[in-house]
């Protein structure tokens, strides 16, 4: 994570463009990006069309991923925040908000639950 | 990276959630994930009121990004796609459309420059 | 359409929050209502599913929808845009993009039309 | 209002498109055209870019404006929803959150007045 993180920073640092990431800007580039990897999902309707789409746009797929993921690194780092540390925090938030057996199998909201 | 895939899949399985996560549904939430990131910074205008959300809510943003980062990392592993590598697959396009000399210090598409 | 405009108009200056809306923060609180209409179909797979989120959630759908018409006013307004008239100038070049003899029964994009 | 509807769903029936249009796609496609809303404003910080362009980029915006207000005209005739009233009633709701006296000048969630 440390050595992507890197990556992109070097890439943004060549380009002079961290004058243009301000966290407000990174969050709706982040929705944006989230929006291209939906937009492949569009009108696909049964779980057959889904699973075509993901299998026949695989690399824009990746590439859409992969922009979302960009966003995500350089949001984290440019606000503090340890990514790992705050996926697993979350996990374990999310473990209290949808107990294993209470939530087994269901797909309800935990204010549903 | 592994790692936090597995955390994040043990979760799922513990919970039999694997039956609602199609690829779609991913995405969607996915989008609903980063729009909570950007939620934040709504009616924000300038730098000051911007670094002040990012700093007073720093917890949210924490686990809203985690959220975001987890729906990336379950979208990878079942549309088997390798993050790490779609990253650094993409830096290089990337790379190829914005050419350090010219992207330099501009907020221009590559389409535009 | 005017009426409407007039009426969400007096409720902004009532308030006095021109101040806030600056057509970048009006376009990203479009998309936060927008993820909010979506957000009511999630995990919903089958069209039954979906359906019975259509009927059950109608009036936080219309709520919703509501929201998205109110930016939606709000930044024609701003931005000096006859909506009706753009509405029909779209239908016009979405007819030239979209023949009715090509895209007949076709969920395709234009472009692979 | 009515007349642009029938003007929508005639467009639609022609190119026999109803099969698509199931609620869960059209809340979806709702998200990604206000999504290109926005994307005309990324990157731009201060107010004189964001109102650079929304002048230099009018003609976009009324397009993808006019495709949010497409979506929208067709989730709320598919859903059975009066939008006039369906904004109205929700004028009123918005009055009751945020009570003139108390919402005037502040950019504050109604959970914080």
């Amino acid at each position: 994570m440390k050595k992507l993180t890197e990556k992109v920073l070097a890439f943004r640092d060549e380009r002079d463009w961290k004058q243009f990431h301000n966290p407000k800007d990174l969050a709706l580039s982040l929705v944006l990006e989230a929006a291209e990897v939906l937009e492949i999902f569009q009108w696909k309707q049964d779980m057959g069309a889904i699973q075509n789409a993901a299998r026949e746009r695989k690399e824009d797929l990746a590439d859409e991923l992969a922009d979302v993921f960009c966003y995500t690194l350089l949001l984290a780092n440019d606000l503090g925040i340890d990514l790992e540390q705050a996926l697993e925090s979350k996990i374990e938030k999310n473990g209290v908000k949808y107990p294993a057996e209470k939530a087994k199998g269901s797909n309800k909201k935990y204010t549903e639950l």
